[in-house]
């Protein structure tokens, strides 16, 4: 006997989503889309699984410990991918390394992190990224913000901010007092947790009191009054060889984000954030209704260097099924649709030619197949709110006409197909 | 020291493809999309990962042990999933066991399997699926026919051909005979892998030698010449009960079919696929170029009952990362672009207030960064046979003008954004 399978839900976590819930997601994929070629981005595919030794060196500790991870049939230890900086970086650094520069190149695709599901917290889900490569240029953080803020924008979201600060600030002072990159990243990494009390075992430990006193006076240099933020920072660093100019090109960054967002901008220089391959300017979004950011990105000179490509990069992604949780999220237009109504299935000839001619006007045709009586059909029509029926009967079939009804006035009548496609279409464009 | 990461490949058969490849991709997506759209089907994600015990019943020998499958951190048996009909299914059973019928859902989403990668064969590769629940009628299965026919066509193919059988009617011989659902998959799992050695053995053991006839029976009846097929087929089973009703529907069909595609069509009696759900029609395309069948479906009547309702249903999916190896796969065409040249940072706001009127007209605006000397990146753009550029320096800021330089005609002028924007406009129209 087989099994039932009726008790085998969806594993926790992971997205299952109805026509509804996904016509959401639609939206988000399209506007991105868009952008994507508005803003000259091509669209690239990056492996679902990836080889466990590419993800771990550089996702940073917070994910690297909840990564789907096995052993293949062949014994090798791979990962679902959890992000898909890295593996764009790859792509960009090999196959890509002679395209000319400036290269901008995007990405739609689920991501998997062993989280504990909670709300915006999916164990699966769908991000969107922009990434573009070879430009060192503050104009290449810029546009990068700049589409963050038209992507939330185009999709109706008017309560949003953004948290930005610049881990290159953060690495600067650091390398100033000798500490490594890994161990950067490890501190960065504890910053980003709000771990510090292991920041300042750390950093005593190695005698680096001035540094620890650095970082925590950056840590609390956040807020909206960016023009205060900035000169205490000023001060404070001013003895850091070279921070004078990364703080110029950054308060141009925030001033630009302040400007095209109408101020909904929370600078945070001490922010930093869980992945490890960030060299600058960083970035979250968050909108009304949910704790967690739904975008994130920044600056990530450093990444396509370990692939042999020494070009600096700045990009983000969006977590769609995160941004549809929030409150002004766009709703999915109902669109008119035609139904198609062979009454039986003798007339399946002249049905299949009506279909092809309505389609082809763009019109949506969905067909009822036949069932015991028409009225059933008709009322299942006007409950899925077919803007018009075309029935076809036996009588139609071979007069080569076509009964249309207006199922919002009722009216009913019978007609060539040209003349049914010219009312259906009249009424459906006047949305009346 | 961190490890140098040049040296992890993707692994072996997985997807990573640069933009010219998935171009490719994406037309073929997008033309599904919109039959999705024209159909009536709507859009739904099921979850990459599944319980292993959800897949296992139903995929098959073939699949089942090329699956990647392993522990997850709670010890739950899980995979990757190989096909999505069967999540479909669930879905429709479950969360929308409450929609109206005929329900058309569809999806476009990644499968896994643990193939030998060949030309075609991926162990990772992109489906799109069309599956339409609640209806028995052979206008169902006609509808699932004509889209694929149009898929094909609308991207270009030409030279394809449908391979068309009926499991049903295997499976009525075989009920005929006694033999259960279980054992049926079995045999005509055989049949798919042309194991006939098993099937005889199998049957000879149990005694069903005239059975083991009428299969093998079915199988010689293959060919283009559709009449005599079904005659024969009909003489041959006029023994078994309800057996002309489906073999009378299935005519219609092939005829159908026939018609459509202008008689390219294939019909085998004898056609089994390595899914075990078909119960009805099942088919295959192929097109020139590729050994390997593109697309497939057909009807499987009592998957959605195992998820505890019980309808009928009919779908097909279709392979994108096989089809655009085919011969005639269509080419992404280019686009006209703009690229926009800030010759400075400092004139930052007035480029982003000009790209962001340009890209309001709809036309893509990339962005070229400034660099030492504007005359290497004039190079560069006419490399990237860009069809206009914008220059923007210190003098068209504060003046409020763009320099535009048809990449063409080498033609160069100063004049106002709306001037540019019209001019531009006009050309990249009239595709000049």
């Amino acid at each position: 006997m087989k099994e039932d399978l009726s008790s085998i839900k969806p594993l926790r976590g992971f997205r299952e989503l109805t026509p509804e819930e996904f016509g959401r997601k639609t939206l988000v994929i399209s506007k991105a889309e868009e952008l994507f070629r508005l803003y000259g981005y091509e669209e690239v595919e990056i492996p679902t699984l990836e080889p466990l030794k590419l993800i771990e060196l550089k996702v940073g500790d917070e994910i690297r410990h909840r990564m789907f991870r096995f052993k293949d049939l062949s014994g090798r230890e791979v990962v679902l991918r959890p992000e898909g900086t890295i593996s764009i970086a790859r792509l960009m650094a090999t196959r890509l390394k002679a395209a000319p520069l400036p290269a901008r190149l995007s990405y739609i695709g689920n991501m998997f992190r062993y989280d504990e599901p909670q709300r915006g917290r999916f164990r699966e889900h769908t991000q969107i990224g922009f990434e573009l490569f070879g430009s060192g240029s503050m104009l290449a953080d810029l546009e990068v913000l700049e589409i963050s803020v038209r992507l939330l924008r185009d999709l109706g979201f008017k309560e949003y901010h953004f948290k930005i600060g610049h881990e290159g600030i953060l690495r600067r002072i650091m390398d100033d007092f000798g500490i490594k990159v890994d161990k950067q990243d490890a501190l960065l990494g504890m910053m980003d947790r709000k771990e510090w009390d292991s920041v300042r075992s750390e950093l005593k430990q190695q005698g680096k009191a001035e540094l620890l006193g650095l970082l925590e006076k950056m840590s609390s240099l956040k807020g909206s009054d960016q023009g205060s933020i900035f000169e205490k920072a000023r001060k404070s660093l001013k003895e850091i060889p070279g921070i004078q100019t990364l703080l110029d090109d950054f308060k141009k960054m925030v001033d630009f984000l302040h400007d095209i967002t109408g101020g909904l901008v929370i600078v945070d220089l001490g922010f930093a954030r869980g992945l490890e391959y960030y060299t600058g300017m960083i970035f979250e979004v968050y909108v009304k209704g949910l704790e967690i950011a739904v975008a994130g990105g920044g600056r990530y000179d450093g990444l396509c260097k370990l692939f042999g490509l020494d070009i600096p990069a700045v990009g983000f992604a969006l977590g769609v099924d995160r941004l549809i949780l929030g409150d002004e999220a766009p709703k999915t237009p109902k669109q008119p649709f035609v139904s198609l109504i062979p009454v039986t299935e003798t007339v399946h000839e002249y049905a299949f030619q009506v279909g092809g001619e309505l389609r082809r006007t763009g019109i949506p045709v969905i067909t009822e197949f036949p069932t015991k009586s028409l009225s059933s059909t008709m009322e299942k029509v006007s409950k899925k709110e077919a803007r018009f029926a075309v029935i076809i009967g036996d009588k139609e079939a071979s007069t080569k006409t076509v009964t249309i009804k207006d199922m919002k006035s009722g009216e009913q009548e019978l007609c060539t197909l040209d003349v049914a496609i010219q009312k259906i279409g009249e009424r459906v464009q006047k949305g009346s």
